[in-house]
């Protein structure tokens, strides 16, 4: 992985969403990721680009995955991790989010990666500390490293993102990864389709420049990609969805609506799968499947931006 | 931040508490500190005094603020730094106080850190284990690092602590963070006062060279620093104060009653505060509020404390 | 520590079990342990036979010392350790084991220890994942590491296991601790006894090469070692013991019953202790007791056991 300062200067100081980024921003985000690729396939995957910065995990929901992701990426580019969850946070005792972030921030973290329950408050803390800020979900706003490592995984096995058709399946309405998705596949020149039902597909759609449609059948013809959404079911009371069975029949990727795609059509998810409920577990398994892909691909995603973020061209003496 | 082999031989091993500092003894610490401040503020804030040494958290109280200040601390000294809060704990399983640490002590940590909610459980570890334990709050005892970092910012901003005249404003029965800086102060020369409804004040005050004030007027009246405590709400049942509202009526620290005070006082909290409760969010933000320089100088004073402790003429070999 | 690449390269990927290792594979790891024994007695902790690995620490049960032992051991090594624990997990979110343990495989981690409340756990995720697994004890079946801490306590304080006469005391039945030592055991050619109620052994017991007594009088005559288990209150509805105390009175190690064995006898249990229930806090804190011992040998092997697993001779480029 090249240091930052022998590239160009990465000219934003925080990554809260896809918008805001620039096509040329996003496809230098993918350069230094794929580079970054290479070091966790090393025995020893090690690097010291971030030797002695801190780094806070703040994160307000759990998650797996995505946490796990930026703690190995922190460590292997040689940071000081420390993970903040909201079971052993202040945050019980009534402090605010701010008052939380503020007093993090006090202790001179160079970058916070935050996970938060409500929209905007990444960009909110981002306006209060003075440390380089990583949204990694808030509510359901953006969650752009997910949307980077999706781009990351297609251009890899496609070669390209501009002219693919790209349908995303599933729980439009609450999910921050459809969001993010779609702003950076527009961005990048693809051509992107919504498959839910209506009552699960946000109000402003018709603003998004994506095809919306209602059925699987029409949403996967002719697809180059077909990503699906797990499905929220704890947000998902009084639906349109009378039950699981009901939705999978309808909205599950399954062999018989996979065939619609291209025959070489990558199937994603951003997991945590519910199997059998928004996808089949042939098809989560099968030799179309690149999810496991993508979460190798999220530590790479991760690192890159970080690397990014903590140019030393910008960030001169501590982050405050 | 300079090495402990390089300066005079520390004197104790453990820090428990303030009482049993020598004014000498609290001073070394804080211009230990005040280098250690250097360190967090360089991009790469990462020092190897403590390279290869084992720190163990032990947390059997949640505490945002304090277990990630002795967490990064101990990083930033280049120390292998494990957390144990009590929730992951063989507590849950009936195991003692004492034979949790002392399974711990048989990893051959070098020091423990430890927060418990008993008044003496640190003193107590500390007869039984062969590493270096810092009290990081017992019970209603001492908070010793608290204290500490209370000094180092009131030195830094007024030059002295001798001769100021210190107004500590709240719910004082329950607080170690008030005992521990009583003991400091009086041992730097500074003048304490304490303000409280007598409900909240310990029966044994009159032996602690303080002056009790029943007001806020009568307390802050040319005070130099004003440290608010947290009202801990939970330990409240039937007390004297009947609301929140009333409490903040008379005790809240708010523009009206911070008038009282020297111009140029100093306002502190421990943190983490009830806005509008014990300080009002205006004064709080306010420019007289040194609230998150004391959040800075608490990893100063952990790294310099530890440093300290952990003085290799002393510790030889093993901490067995 | 001498490097795994100066040793003959040690035959198995994964430790899933005492079974399936040879007399020579167990001495071989004790004999490794030993030398790791060292390194934690220095003050400086820290070798870097595994720097830049990763190691991934998957708790489905909380364990204090177990999980702790293990994370001591892989950063003492120079490993990057990350924990997962069971309520951070997104097992929460209906994700099945194998999802999970094949997400964190995707990050491209080395050695993997699991914890699992289900028999067969670990053996099943190393069927799918690409890097070096370890069990940290599944269900009611093995918990390698311990028998081996155990053994290499035994063999440093008598020189020699084959021949000692062990009697392994209390709850059989639940007991993979009981299992991975009988295992061990009788690999290395001592006479093992289980003493416990016939409701507290298993139905092949017969099967095990073990001398089955029902008083401890009979069980611990004579005996070179006496290993008392944790009773797993939890577990123990409606079985024969009707009481704490009448389990004490029967099964509870003091110093009446130890007198059966040779004067010399270890006294170990695996701990977390229960107190006055299988064991007298006399004997546990007793000149016999090498319970203390025990615990750091478990850190010894676990290094001896990551630094075999991690052979760079096998493990060459990424483990996937």
């Amino acid at each position: 992985m090249t240091r930052s300062d022998e590239l160009p200067l990465y000219p934003h100081r925080h990554l809260l969403g896809i918008r805001g980024l620039s096509p040329h921003d996003i496809e230098d985000l993918l350069d230094r990721a794929d580079a970054a690729v290479a070091i966790s396939r090393q025995a020893e995957k090690k690097s010291a680009i971030l030797r002695g910065r801190t780094q806070i995990n703040l994160f307000f929901e759990a998650s797996t995955r995505t946490q796990s992701s930026f703690e190995l990426a922190g460590k292997r580019l040689g940071a000081d991790v420390m993970n903040m969850s909201v079971a052993s946070s202040s945050v019980k005792k009534g402090e605010t989010l701010i008052d939380t972030a503020m007093t993090l921030n006090a202790m001179r973290p160079d970058i916070l990666i935050i996970r938060h329950q409500s929209a905007g408050a990444a960009a909110l803390l981002a306006q209060k500390v003075g440390c380089s800020v990583v949204n990694a979900g808030d509510g359901a706003h953006e969650h752009p490293t997910q949307a980077l490592l999706d781009a990351l995984t297609i251009r890899r096995a496609k070669g390209h993102i501009g002219g693919l058709v790209v349908a995303i399946c599933g729980d439009i309405l609450h999910s921050r990864v459809a969001r993010s998705n779609i702003l950076l596949l527009n961005a990048l020149g693809a051509r992107v389709r919504v498959v839910a039902p209506s009552t699960l597909l946000p109000s402003g759609i018709a603003d998004m420049s994506v095809e919306v449609c209602r059925t699987m059948q029409e949403g996967l013809k002719d697809a180059d990609v077909v990503m699906m959404l797990r499905l929220q079911r704890e947000r998902m009371t009084g639906s349109f969805v009378s039950s699981v069975r009901e939705y999978f029949h309808y909205y599950g990727l399954d062999a018989a609506k996979l065939a619609h795609a291209k025959p070489d059509a990558l199937v994603m998810h951003p997991g945590p799968m519910n199997r059998g409920v928004e996808i089949a577990s042939e098809i989560a398994d099968g030799p179309q499947s690149v999810i496991q892909e993508q979460v190798e691909m999220g530590v790479a995603v991760r690192m890159a931006v970080m690397q990014a973020l903590m140019d030393p061209r910008r960030n001169t003496g501590a982050a405050q």
